[in-house]
């Protein structure tokens, strides 16, 4: 395999503190030397690369100038912290990035004091910077003491509503706080006169003079094809920062672009800025993402997330894939639809890719709507579309779907709008670990009058999902689904509308009842199946729908068993709690029912692979089994809490 | 009481179509009849008055030029609609205005067809508007056939990252679309020198020289103190809007600031933005909250929100209080705690008066916080400050938490970091209706890992949960009361700190054991009296946390008793669902066990009384009463269902 690089000055690396002994020349160096570590790491376990290039040099001028963790340096996403973690005790943990017990791939404060505030979601980094400032300057009790605060935001992190909110405030607030905008969209990068220009503007008083030519410095990055995604807002940033109007009407000093991969600008600025800042000051860097690794280069996303690979040639080693993905299912039967139906439209908060859109875009661009990380937006905008006679399938991850939950609420639900989410990465979700699990969403849209909520037990229902929210004109609807692999079922050659609020029953037994919602229903078979070799045959139920509860099927269910039992992918206060109120509303339990509701338990649950995670969660078939088990007080063989 | 004003010419209108029929001069005077109308209505019932004053003038323009229904007129927040819902055929029913089965005081789809978007929470007007825009390229079918859309969006909403993100997105659609920017905060209108330059040079093409001479006229604003609140919005807003950069950075053209009291002005930019505009298009309109009632425009917020009062003297008719209302008693016991320690600060989005930090501001000018119209950035702004050593109060309306409920998750649960959660107007709200109802936040905060989660009985447990909350350094905590007066119970002098997970039994009966969950208590305290006349005696127990559950008093009382009864002002999936996982796995069921649940029902309830909308509910003594007796299968007498 790979050989590890050289790196004699990384190697002597043991904390940032060892950066302040290196000349600028050695940094230099020393960037270089991670650049190369870093590629080696990624190389190995897979992750997030291209980010975390683009800001190798801003990483190691950070770590020189400032000093954390007195100083509180917070990536924003941190999907860029590789380099950073190399530089601040992880390096020897590099190879568990990700992994079981491993090093997380987003910064996390229980993981490193260099970790002051974790991340994953996009554009939180200025609203915690901004809390760690005024903490400071009110006398704030923390372990590691109190610096400077410093966030460091993409440019397409920066277009959310929320950065703006927290620049808003930051600006009326004045206390110092340090915004580095790593602005990797190199095809908007402004002309170096304009620059220059700007600068010698607003730094023309003394305190800035020093930088001022070290600034001057030509930017020479190469205009490159736009990338599809968050364009727009990029577009918008690029109009801003030339003249960086806007920082300056919220209230924040401006300084840049400034060429993020040369440690000749990015140093003598940064020292300045250390050294002179009083307010909130902005910082243009412009970055390339993917940067100095050919492959990285290359790819039309930078590089962004890669599996293992192989330095040399940049080939990815994916195991091969046994069943299409949910995502390509649920992109690939919207087409469907769509082909025959011109009202169906779909929208994606910047993820075209991650929900499968990007087909749909380039199918129908027209109908196709990438609005950005705007998920408050993308739902009201879905809301409108509803209300003007089109048929919006929303397509969000459980976990940013969070982001627009008021507007579900206030906008869609009362209202009763015809919108269709489509809820990608529900449950548990591997090596993102647990800021990025869909744990939530059963629960929180399960008790809103007059929505619809299914999951999907298997790729082939979710083509049905997919028809069924298609054909619903009434209301909201929403189906989940995971990430990864289907089932490898065989699929229907068009989806079949279901109909509203009905289960159906995978097979009958006596005793005990199983009834699963989602995906879960592999492991209930599996479970099933290591019963029924003890002489124990099982009823299998889907409940396709939490809202609305088949009633029936699941009083039936109870009327025609001693136990039943559900499971879910999600926390409880979803589907398991409303089998509960609907039995104890109907007196199932007056006169004595054994009755479970398998959930998420109350832990937030590391990364690992989906499979490792449920067996944490206590929802695979070993445990759906032992739960079985106990119900009916029969004593258990080997070891049942695997 | 009041004579009814003289009304001619809006005595002749029927719906907005009326309107096209008078000449310019009988618009103004229309104008003035209808705020004539607007006051003498809102004096008979309450409710918000001058927003609605604030608009009086740009309602009667946007009718008679554009084309309602088929053109869409979105009211962003819509507390400024009176004038509106007078021209659009309601104007009879304005004496129900925010009554049971009365008008809604908000915009309403299923009220009127000139309402296409609900709205009640702010800053989702350009969204909704874009949403139709498109609907309408696309070909979207629509009942009121497809035109214009128009968003009417205040400069406090525009502040909110969501209106942003909408932004963002229209001016990448390129669509057809106008914003109307509301502009009340006179202070910060720009000389009228400056807009009238810039307007020329923006509109010294063809298509705009007709209107541009009107444009130019005077604006006769004089500048006021600033108010409370999300001032920095404004100031902010101002920069933006003097050269309208921002805008324009965003895609939109930019037409202002013009004066909103005056139809020479307001017509003719009306009418050329109608027949021109190909895009989007932002109109900037300086107008004043309150205008045209002294009482109104005296008061420090524009006479925002009223109760009934008397037109000649502006004298408003309350009823006497007899209690302190719950935001009073956690503003003045957080007053209370910040006096000895100077870590506690408190966070509000824009709702100093509200949730009553207005007095916390004025104490503790430093360690208050109004981050604007920005939950979002509030919670992870209370994140950061709480990982810097401080203790925030992050205070709330329920309904309103919902906008950052990701952050919740991902930055303070996720990183269990000790931010105080203060959440005001829990459960059912009263006239605001089912928009600002507080019934989730039990659930989606309850399945939270590390969560603490208590909800107050009566005003003197509410100073013991902040004193609590204080307290609890290890983990986030939230606490939850009602809108409204408390129930005038004794005071302590301080308040204690409770044992975390612990609740406390009120009296001890026999057979029924009645578990409630915040302010229902008195109604369960209600019940159990009228039992008792019956000769049935209960156990009445206060959960105090639906997180972490007092397992061991639950499982004694559901061990001691038939039949366990949970009530709580919140939807399914929070405390009951919490006891029923509790008492399932406990296997409390399995031999047999009464247990039901009584929460929100599983409809949007409309305004009334709080009182009402609890009888609607199903959660008053009354219902109470009738689960006991139903449970214990005693015959009832009377009206059950009252």
């Amino acid at each position: 395999m790979t050989t590890h690089p050289e790196t004699p000055l990384l190697d002597r690396v043991q904390s940032p503190a060892d950066l302040k002994r290196f000349s600028d020349a050695e940094l230099t160096r020393l960037a270089h030397e991670l650049r190369t570590e870093t590629i080696s790491a990624v190389s190995m376990t897979g992750g997030h690369l291209g980010a975390g290039l683009g800001v190798v040099e801003l990483t190691v001028a950070l770590h020189a100038v400032f000093d954390a963790p007195r100083d509180k340096i917070i990536w924003d996403v941190s999907h860029q912290c590789y380099p950073h973690k190399i530089l601040t005790g992880r390096r020897d943990r590099m190879p568990t990035l990700r992994q079981k017990d491993g090093l997380s791939g987003f910064t996390k404060r229980s993981e490193s004091p260099y970790d002051p505030f974790g991340a994953a979601h996009s554009s939180t980094s200025i609203s915690a910077a901004l809390g760690f400032a005024v903490a400071r300057d009110l006398g704030g009790l923390c372990e590691t003491g109190h610096g400077d605060a410093i966030a460091v935001i993409g440019d397409g992190a920066m277009s959310a509503g929320m950065a703006f909110e927290a620049m808003n405030n930051a600006g009326h607030l004045k206390r110092r706080l340090i915004v580095i905008l790593n602005d990797n969209e190199m095809s908007i990068a402004p002309p170096v006169g304009a620059l220059s220009s700007y600068l010698s503007r607003l730094y023309a008083g003394e305190p800035f003079q020093e930088f001022k030519a070290a600034a001057k410095g030509a930017v020479s990055l190469l205009p490159e094809p736009f990338q599809e995604g968050a364009r727009r807002a990029k577009e918008m940033l690029k109009g801003m920062a030339v003249g960086g109007t806007l920082f300056e009407e919220l209230g924040f000093s401006y300084v840049g672009p400034i060429d993020g991969h040369d440690m000749d600008q990015l140093l003598p600025v940064l020292r300045t800025v250390q050294q002179r800042a009083s307010g909130p000051i902005l910082i243009h860097v412009a970055t390339k993402k993917g940067k100095g690794y050919a492959p990285a280069e290359a790819a039309r996303d930078g590089g962004h997330a890669t599996a293992r690979f192989d330095v040399v040639t940049g080939a990815q080693k994916k195991a091969p894939s046994n069943a299409p993905s949910y995502t390509k299912v649920f992109a690939n039967a919207l087409l469907d639809h769509a082909a025959t139906d011109d009202k169906i439209c779909a929208i994606t908060a910047a993820m075209p890719d991650g929900t499968g859109l990007d087909l749909f875009a380039e199918r129908y661009p027209s109908r196709c709507f990438d609005v950005g990380i705007a998920e408050q937006h993308a739902v009201t905008f879905s809301a409108g579309l509803a209300a003007g006679g089109m048929k919006p399938f929303c397509a969000l991850y459980s976990t940013f779907l969070q982001r627009g939950y008021d507007q579900v609420v206030h906008d869609v639900a009362i209202q009763r709008l015809p919108v269709r989410f489509a809820i990608d990465r529900a449950g548990l979700v591997g090596a993102d670990g647990a800021t990025h699990a869909g744990s939530y969403d059963i629960a929180y849209l399960a008790n809103l009058p007059g929505f619809v909520v299914m999951a999907a037990a298997d790729e082939a229902e979710l083509v049905h999902m997919v028809a069924t929210a298609a054909a619903h004109d009434t209301g909201p609807i929403a189906f989940r689904y995971p990430r990864g692999e289907g089932q490898g079922v065989e699929m229907p050659e068009h989806g079949e509308v279901l109909e509203i609020g009905k289960g159906r029953i995978i097979s009958r037994g006596a005793r005990v009842a199983l009834l699963s919602f989602g995906t879960r229903l592999g492991e209930v078979q599996k479970a099933a199946e290591s019963l029924n070799a003890r002489g124990l045959t099982l009823t299998i139920a889907d409940a396709r729908f939490a809202k609305p509860l088949d009633e029936d099927m699941i009083l039936s269910l109870a009327a025609d068993h001693e136990a039943l039992v559900t499971i879910e992918e999600g926390a409880i206060g979803g589907f398991g709690s409303h089998v509960a109120q609907l039995l104890a509303e109907n007196g199932v339990f007056d006169g004595g029912f054994k009755y479970r509701s398998m959930v998420l338990p109350d832990i937030f649950i590391d990364q690992a692979s989906p499979e490792d995670m449920y067996r944490v969660a206590g929802l695979d078939a070993k445990h759906i089994e032992a739960k079985v088990l106990e119900l009916l007080d029969i004593a258990q063989i080997g070891d049942r809490r695997a």
